[in-house]
């Protein structure tokens, strides 16, 4: 499947607002693909569809976190998390994409994962920084990101997880895990 | 036991900054508990022994925390948190306190807890908002403490999170969780 067959098939499924951020997720996900040595038609395929299930219901939402297993956990969290596994569910099963290292991708791409592969990196940071994204702090993601890759991921959690506490809103406890993962992999090669 | 009595048993175990420190904790918490109806003589017993293990060895703390099963997985994160279980099962099996109270609060006051009772926020608060304390946002906590105990032991938690992954160092899950748990009440209190 080639990007614009890739674009054809997600575009029904987005507003016109959200159509846009995924085309930058697309260009920023592929660049970012080509600077750290990651398979780029893999990086456009995740970005592309990373967002494919966010405008479906929060009840068929839960219902397929239920039925698919996908972590019930995630229900007590808020629901921007879910359309992330959600997502990699139904861009398996509807639109028939098989490959492991996308649908990860997909499925981390919000709360980030212990254990996060360079193309689940790759996604989570283009959809952070892609030229749509204006918000505190961005800029220095982006300029992190020119140059080292774990260190912009977790620049991006730092201010995700900032953010939400300053707002009295909920923290997943995965995407804590994966600042500390990183956090502890930075202090252990400098040590 | 009354306070002086307690002074002299905790004061060979610190260091003469930690003990100005031990008595700050003690007049605030005693503050506290004043304010927000607790047991003020279990609040400054808490308070005099919240520290008590603090300059034990960390092979010490590291044996004890093996040995009487407190909880394996603090010491993949800093040993900053190890003296307050550690505190707190020093305090009984040396000191001889054997109120629960008391020692859940020693017990909790560096990490915080998922259901933190009341005698557990007011040490976990003193110790942060003591007069000798002086560091970013801790004058907000104060006066946030005048009226709010979640509220300030939030802010609190929020200001220790932000702290630590702005240093790159660990963050214990158990924080974020405690975290989650006030933000969560607060939520559906105001919805």
């Amino acid at each position: 499947m080639n990007k614009e067959e890739a674009l054809e098939i997600v575009k029904p499924h987005l507003t016109q607002h959200r159509y846009e951020h995924t085309i930058g997720v697309v260009d920023t996900a592929i660049d970012l693909a080509e600077r750290f040595n990651a398979d780029t038609h893999k990086a456009m395929l995740a970005a592309v569809f990373h967002d494919y299930a966010k405008f479906r219901a929060k009840e068929e939402m839960q219902k397929i976190i239920l039925k698919e297993d996908l972590g019930e956990e995630l229900l007590e969290y808020g629901s921007e998390l879910w359309h992330a596994p959600v997502g990699a569910y139904l861009v398996e099963s509807e639109v028939g994409i098989k490959d492991d290292e996308i649908l990860q991708a997909i499925r981390s791409h919000t709360s980030g994962r212990i254990g996060m592969q360079l193309l689940e990196k790759i996604i989570f940071l283009a959809d952070y920084i892609e030229p749509g994204r204006h918000f505190p702090g961005v800029e220095e993601v982006r300029e992190t990101a020119e140059e080292n890759l774990d260190e912009a991921v977790k620049q991006a959690i730092i201010n995700t997880i900032t953010f939400l506490m300053k707002r009295n809103l909920p923290v997943y406890p995965e995407t804590l895990h994966t600042y500390n993962e990183i956090a502890s992999q930075q202090r252990r090669s400098k040590s």
